[in-house]
């Protein structure tokens, strides 16, 4: 698993545990949309400057995304499935 | 303190420790010799890829590399001195 995978699955977890929709957040960080769905996907670098954009829109810090990133390359990606209105990571 | 930062002084510091040259390692990685250079300084963004063969070149893991660079952002760049011929991390 590469970096922006691990770092865009970390970054997509953090906004769905927030219930919070791709349009806020990238409002929020000031980039587009699109580009935040692809770096949650892991298909596009994010610069560290918007990355540290991204992490201000959630309410993270750096470190704390960091040490998310790598639990996710330990533990490979979690499973998450919707149980009626909750998200459950499994 | 940005991400690609707290990952250039990381790099640097673990090449450094192995008693590396940035010549080496560069061309273990396939990478040029003022690009890692860069990177080391923070100054360049390195796409996953090459972040993940920089680190096959010094055979730490990517894991290691972001666990370190969280450590960075936590207590901020650490000053090398030389003593004698030991790189002693204050």
């Amino acid at each position: 698993m590469l970096l922006r995978q691990a770092i865009g699955a970390v970054l997509r977890r953090i906004r769905l545990q927030q219930g919070r929709t791709l349009r806020e957040v990238a409002g929020t960080a000031r980039v587009s949309v699109p580009y935040l769905s692809e770096v949650e996907r892991g298909r596009k670098e994010a610069s560290s400057e918007i990355l540290a954009a991204v992490c201000r829109a959630l309410g993270v810090s750096l470190r704390a995304l960091l040490d998310e990133a790598s639990a996710e390359l330990r533990y490979g990606p979690r499973v998450e499935v919707d149980v009626g209105r909750v998200l459950t990571t499994l």
